[in-house]
């Protein structure tokens, strides 16, 4: 076992808590003495002990002197709902700790490794980094820019196609691919779609694995109130779910008492796009929704992207083409002359499903 | 070590035998003995010995009574430029052949596995099958079907554009990507642009890669004969190769004596597009061209897609997008009511490039 192995251990460990953390992030750490994993932990929900201690508490005993601690996150050095996770180690008698990520949070970067070190325990930083550093999107893009991070999902053809000229999309990718997408709103706090997308599909938006149903926020963007037209009959505002539901309209809009008397709230923003989305992601921050993923269909995601306000895209591809240029492209609008002009995706991660494939990745406005 | 194990590394050994094979498939085998490999061999070109008797003769001596062959495809049972390996496995005294694929070639199929079984030897037939098949796309397709392959490659953005609005194109997709395009080329024995790409890019069309450069049969297809406004200064007429180039036009053209004091060919084909198509797969068969890898632009791939002449396709994508309609799409001009209607790859493989991707398969035209 190379230390990569005992990382990648750690990561699985980790992923555990996907989606479980809140506005935390996912985390897992493992104890190994002369070789062997003695203990696991990771963190399980929001407030609970952190990947450290659990991985400690499982021990059930003090760690041996050649114990070396492997965690895929910077312990932190702070007290927030718990202790600060150095101190932990520090008073266990660990003395070496192998690190995935730093913890990209600038109040406290490269600070629990400090503390460790000037307490005579020795670090190692960097081990599987990048999956380290992948496996908390949401944490450190919000930890950086002190903002949520918009994402967005499409499913494709080949050629960029969302659906037929006629509107026709269902399947374009297979199921493989479908799960991948429950697995990624089970870890995004919030999703949003268009009225339009919501009209068409009556999505339920819930994240459906083998072992539960769950649900996140679900934003329904419809300035102009088309959904109500539907209201008793769209899942969004009828399910078990109801009240996870947010209607986004105009700060000028009427919304009915049919709405609210379902318990479902709505958000009135201003109407004109530019002020649009930055209310929009000042008012997740307050809420502490550090995430959104967009299902919306071309019109939302290309409104998105002229206002620079998508962050990152996951883009699943299934192995076939329309070759028909009447048929609508994932997004559009834009006008690029060259090609070294064109939107990048950085930090690329790819996937394959079946004979799907899905390319994800921060976007580049520079 | 599994028999999938053995296998591979006899896949391995097998593409030693990349792009030299001619019409012959790409065949790798191994001995193994006491569960070790004691001999490899491959089908290094074209009326040379197969793999099988390589394996054979570099073991030098007679294989011990466990010996058990592997071999990425059913021996043949016929005399060609060598002797039927049936024959030489069965004389060798190997009690046990594990086989890959089975040859598709109706004329053989299955035939080498009842030779080996009616002398007592042993068979397993389908380890790594998939990835056995795979290794002799255009040889499987040409036996199978009579008629060679025509395969098309494209490299598109995320939105499935192949150049801006401006015509901006280079580069897409970075450099391990275009390294795998040189393999392919390589792999094919001819390679096939339209005369708008020759025109633009002034390519050379051959295989780059570290140990050598070299070059198939290149067709420029130019009906209206642009490409000889530059006859002194394109590459594929005037570069060491340009023995190997092949000018597509109408069968009425006077292709001017300039050409052919080059030494370079013309092939003089009827113009309307459904007679074209098969008249080319014709000659090409004729002349044992039994693969022809499109490089060409979006009408070349349209209109042999609108004939349903493309059997195959390499689609690489970089992770970047442009979102602009008036980018022009890989290939165009169908029509598509139903989402079911879309065309499908079969048999598709996956491969990863750095942060670029590529998916390949069979267009199923039903």
């Amino acid at each position: 076992m190379t230390p990569k192995d005992y990382m990648q251990m750690a990561l699985d460990e980790a992923r555990k808590g996907w989606g479980l953390t809140g506005t935390n992030p996912v985390v897992g750490a493992l104890i190994v003495e002369d070789g062997q994993v003695v203990s696991l932990g990771f963190h399980a929900h929001f407030g609970g002990p952190h990947a450290e201690i659990e991985a400690l508490k499982n021990l059930g005993r003090k760690p041996s002197a050649d114990a070396v601690m492997y965690v895929t996150l910077e312990p932190c050095c702070s007290t927030g709902k718990t202790g600060p996770c150095t101190q932990a180690i520090i008073e266990s008698g660990v003395r070496k700790v192998v690190l995935g990520a730093i913890d990209p949070d600038p109040r406290h970067q490269g600070r629990g490794v400090a503390l460790l070190n000037d307490a005579g325990v020795e670090t190692e930083v960097g081990v599987l980094e990048g999956a380290c550093e992948d496996l908390n999107l949401i944490f450190n893009f919000s930890a950086q820019e002190g903002r949520p991070l918009f994402a967005a999902k499409t499913a494709t053809t080949l050629d960029g196609k969302v659906s037929t000229r006629s509107g026709s999309s269902q399947w374009i990718t297979g199921e493989e691919a479908r799960r991948d997408v429950m697995r990624w709103r089970r870890y995004f706090p919030a999703i949003a779609v268009g009225s339009g997308t919501a009209l068409a599909d009556n999505p339920s938006l819930t994240s459906r694995l083998e072992d539960s149903v769950t649900c996140g926020t679900r934003f329904i963007f419809d300035r102009r109130l088309r959904t109500l037209g539907q209201i008793d009959t769209l899942k969004v505002y009828n399910d078990a779910f109801k009240s996870k539901t947010i209607l986004v309209c105009g700060d000028e809009t009427d919304v009915p008492k049919a709405l609210e008397s379902k318990g479902i709230r709505a958000w009135k923003l201003p109407l004109q796009s530019d002020v649009l989305w930055k209310r929009f992601r000042e008012k997740c921050r307050e809420e502490s929704i550090h995430g959104v993923y967009f299902e919306g269909g071309p019109c939302l995601l290309s409104e998105l992207l002229s206002n620079q306000e998508l962050n990152y895209l996951f883009a699943y591809r299934a192995p076939k083409f329309l070759a028909d240029s009447d048929a609508p492209a994932f997004v559009g609008g834009q006008m690029v002359d060259q090609m070294s002009d064109a939107y990048s995706l950085e930090k690329v991660q790819h996937g394959t499903f079946s004979d799907d494939q899905l390319t994800r990745g921060f976007i580049n406005y520079s």
